[in-house]
């Protein structure tokens, strides 16, 4: 098991656009195989900066996070919105180290 | 709903204790009233690098958290075995919006 910690600074200008186009991103990432969780938080201090918490069962299932149309097509829309580059950080998992408690 | 990104960097030569610890509080803070998720990820490039992802229903059920035995024992615990002083970095939950994802 796996987790992403997805680091974002948005263009003020366009956190509306941001968060319309990552609820569509969340909706359809929660239903992927080996999905288990795909929480998006917004700091509380500074709200053009987010934190995705992308949890998966394998490697593999992370991996194929990034072949699908609901992930290429938030990709290429968020782009031109970023404040600076966006920075993927993995961890392993080391509790709740039971699958069922996922 | 809130989380708490906790960011904790372990001198390398208390790393099995500082688990130990982390386990106990971990164990304990899953039970709290109000608690989400309280996930212990470590780094995965870095294993002396950890991050805490504690999730409340409430800002009183966070701060709760902080009056609590298990908290307590392990913030004194830990504190000689910090690399770094802490950081929390507060966040609104987005997304899942419904209570009934967590």
């Amino acid at each position: 098991m796996i987790v992403t910690l997805v680091h974002i600074r948005v263009k003020k200008e366009f956190l509306d656009d941001f968060i319309r186009e990552t609820e569509m991103n969340h909706r359809e990432s929660v239903k992927e195989p080996g999905n288990l969780r795909f929480d998006i938080l917004q700091n509380a201090g500074d709200p053009f900066r987010f934190t995705f918490y992308e949890a998966y069962e394998s490697e593999d299932a992370a991996a194929a996070h990034k072949l699908t149309p609901h992930y290429n097509r938030w990709r290429e829309a968020v782009e031109p919105w970023m404040a600076s580059p966006r920075q993927g950080v993995r961890h392993k998992i080391l509790m709740p180290s039971d699958l069922a408690k996922w």
